[in-house]
């Protein structure tokens, strides 16, 4: 059945003009097979790191306009690349940037949003038999600007695209072959998923695997739009990420996802009143740091322990912030510890099933690893333990909820 | 005085970041003169053949919108990167794609020609104090896409901008101190010019010297702006080109210029007829081929010897399509001849001295050169001699129209 296709190729994708070209036997292929499909593309590898350089070597923090105008070229570059390789087979390439297109965003350079895609352009040219080529991660902001997305920016360009066009699916291609049930480096038994839920794709991506970008995640959800992840390296069904009442079967776990880059700071005895937890998050939020992982707990004698989880590169700056607020709300000592691993298991069937919970503790107790955080969410539980027991911790609990075996479904 | 001036910056000016300092360490300097500044910019140098070498690898000739979407990001690289180190130096550099500013071309991508340039956008921004950092080289055509201009596109737009903007002088800065006598490297005794006309400049660049191309020349001369020719490797005054009405100064040679890499063709024995030379030329630009110096005598048989000569790249086919001129025609034998070289003396002073051709003569008759075609115009006079007798022609020309003294005006 023809299908209205946007397919976005990442950097690693099109690293090179051998890989631009394997990216065009993809497009190719799609298209001989009845499809309409549009493309966006990253930068090359590599060449956002050149421009990037240049930059720092005229000004350590340059002015976020010009450097949104300088790394905007590296996408440009792949666009025109691929149209080229298109048209050569005789297949009507045509590149865009998105300033062409009038992609519109807010002004927030290198951290931009999109706020409008008009596809009447696009439209115009998939129906006249082109195949848009057009660069992802940018835009234009409403004074003219050249502006960039920031990270995840290009997955996101895609996933608006394809909102915007009504299209069937949005294919994001990258070097990996899908989304698994856990880090396949990590555990050799790891298992590729047909389909995962939004929900449950939001909740490993924020607990660690990097596969798609939250924003591109949450963009999709909220249009209900289709997005597949799948290799460009080599062939593959990758992994359907769409509503959950479209999936049939409702594993309770599906994925277990972990993190080993974060530290852990307790301010201990601290007096339990209310508004406590704003006191002490306030000025680390100010200082622009983002807190993962948050526990509190109340002692007997009516002061409270209060625990939560920053970037390893936060760390240091987190710990000074906490010291001046311990001795301004007459708290006591404060504690660091970059020895830790975050541990994940997500899961729609969660929900409806009791006791996922103690059936993951007792896992981790057989095989002795200790929990020091706890935290759940409907369809999440995350713990916190030793950093040199992520492995063996990810291993018992892939066996304990038999990732490695197929669904019955 | 303050002036408006238009400052253009060729490829290796801006090779590196250090050369993009030296630029910023330029354009302070005017403007704390006083002068308001707008800067046109080429690509890197080495940027543009890394770009075309992927091109190359993807489709040995490939597609040319692609291709002018994928060169014109060398020159938003350099824009960008300037705009940065005047912000670093609290100057408002701002950069702009001419697609920002809506430059407008024809649709003849890589060799696209300027239609017009509304400089409302610049004209605003340099009254709020800003620094417009333009890429030189690009446009838009009617329909939205990327065009290129070409060889020598850079000093078209910078010459175009400042004709739009009514700046008082365009400056374009090369890697040479300016215009000279002659080729400094050919003849050490070569002197700087101060100044010279659009018309000697204009003859001076079809005959070879390669310090202005000959469009931004046309363009100049059509508007009447000057344009100043200096390096930005070291300070100086540069060459003025102008009216020639306000040049005082009416040197009889201005400069000497010459080119070795064209070839001289001849057919012999055509039948002298109306329209003989066109059925000959016609075929040859036909092919694409540009001719230079032509010659024709005619015979005391009625029949004509016809001479032209064409860039070296191009002898082989214009010899081969000779053949079949002289096939159809009845002529006689094709010769070909690359040991040239073309010597032209240019000056604004011959209108109003006879004698010049015949004391060019007689100086390279002093020093036993032979001359084998002869070429004049108003004020060009064009000689091809033997290649191994360019730099002696050179020298004794120099030497003989005394271009070594300094001008008593």
């Amino acid at each position: 059945m023809s299908k209205l296709i946007v397919k976005k190729f990442g950097g690693t994708s099109v690293a090179n003009t051998e890989r631009i070209e394997a990216v065009a036997d993809i497009v190719e292929q799609s298209i001989n097979e009845g499809n309409q499909v549009t493309v966006v593309l990253s930068a090359m590898d590599n060449n956002t790191d050149k421009l990037i350089s240049l930059a720092k070597e005229i000004d350590p923090e340059p002015d976020l306009r010009e450097y949104d105008a300088l790394v905007s070229t590296g996408e440009q570059v792949s666009v025109a690349l691929l149209a080229m390789s298109l048209l050569r087979r005789g297949i009507k390439g045509k590149s865009y940037t998105a300033y062409q297109l009038g992609i519109k965003t807010n002004s927030s350079h290198s951290q931009a949003r999109i706020l409008d895609v008009d596809v009447d352009k696009i439209t115009k040219e998939i129906q006249g038999g082109v195949v848009p080529v057009i660069t992802g991660f940018q835009g234009m902001n409403n004074v003219g600007d050249i502006t960039t997305l920031g990270r995840g920016g290009s997955d996101t360009t895609g996933v608006a695209l394809a909102v915007a066009l009504k299209a069937d699916e949005c294919q994001i291609y990258t070097d990996v072959d899908g989304v698994f049930t856990t880090d396949p480096r990590i555990y050799d038994k790891a298992k590729l998923l047909k389909n995962i839920s939004f929900e449950e794709m939001l909740e490993l991506s924020s607990a660690g695997a990097k596969v798609l970008q939250l924003r591109a995640v949450e963009y999709a959800s909220k249009f209900n739009l289709p997005v597949r992840v799948l290799s460009s390296f080599k062939d593959g069904e990758g992994t359907l990420v769409q509503e959950e009442k479209n999936i049939m079967e409702k594993p309770i776990v599906s994925g277990i996802s972990s993190i080993d880059t974060e530290a852990k700071l307790t301010i201990r005895g601290v007096p339990d009143v209310p508004g406590v937890a704003a006191k002490i998050l306030g000025p680390i939020s100010d200082a622009g740091i983002d807190v993962d992982v948050i526990v509190q707990n109340i002692s007997a004698d009516n002061t409270t322990d209060f625990t939560f989880t920053v970037d390893n590169s936060n760390s240091s700056k987190a710990e000074e912030i906490l010291k001046e607020t311990s001795n301004s709300l007459g708290g006591g000592s404060i504690e660091m510890d970059d020895d830790i691993a975050k541990i994940s298991i997500v899961g729609r069937g969660m929900r409806a099933n009791a006791g996922v919970a103690s059936k993951m503790f007792q896992a981790l107790a057989d095989n002795e690893i200790n929990i020091s955080m706890i935290t759940t969410s409907e369809i999440k539980i995350s713990v916190v333990i030793k950093k040199a027991e992520m492995q063996e911790a990810i291993k018992a609990l892939h066996d304990a909820f038999d990732l490695d075996k197929e669904l019955d479904s």
